[in-house]
């Protein structure tokens, strides 16, 4: 896993996945970048994870949905916690949207 | 704490200290929001953590400096991991400069 780089670039092509990009992994925290184009969660897809996220968009845009009906539309530099168990998924993404996630350790 | 917000705005107006904000604290990891505009570690001072920090440039410039010897540039989307007890300092920032510092837990 290499120590340092850069989180815009470069930047995946567009492709039918999403790519997920671990920069650090620790017994602590997780550190991902992910670079969408357009792509969303399954339709149905809900997101239940264990332990909190901690979300933000670095460059693009973005709506995240939440099982109780809320939507939360995000732009460059908005962050959002998820607490664990907090079911959600991907409504939408703009083209090249770069995410940063902090997966914290399960709450003991 | 807020569960969301947006790094970028609003920002500090420059001051004589820099300005750090805790945006999520749980046991694995602690996520920083840090504004710079044109600080420098003080003379002779190291950083000297007990834990890895995983630290970005989100906006703005910086140069981190290393004792041995080596510095490190940072622009916008620059990230870099510094190992527990890698002493390090800010060398010099730009205006304007937002970092996003994430501090994991000590390595047991």
């Amino acid at each position: 896993m290499p120590d340092h780089g850069n989180l815009l670039r470069p930047l995946a092509v567009p492709a039918p996945e999403e790519v997920f990009e671990t920069l650090l992994d620790l017994p602590g925290a997780r550190i991902e970048r992910i670079v969408s184009h357009g792509h969303a969660s399954p339709e149905g897809f809900w997101y239940d994870q264990p332990q909190a996220e901690w979300v933000m968009v670095v460059q693009g845009e973005a709506v995240l949905a939440f099982d109780d009906g809320r939507q939360h539309k995000m732009r460059a530099g908005d962050w959002i916690t998820i607490p664990a168990h907090c079911r959600h998924r991907v409504e939408s993404t703009g083209p090249a949207t770069v995410w940063l996630a902090v997966h914290c350790a399960p709450t003991p």
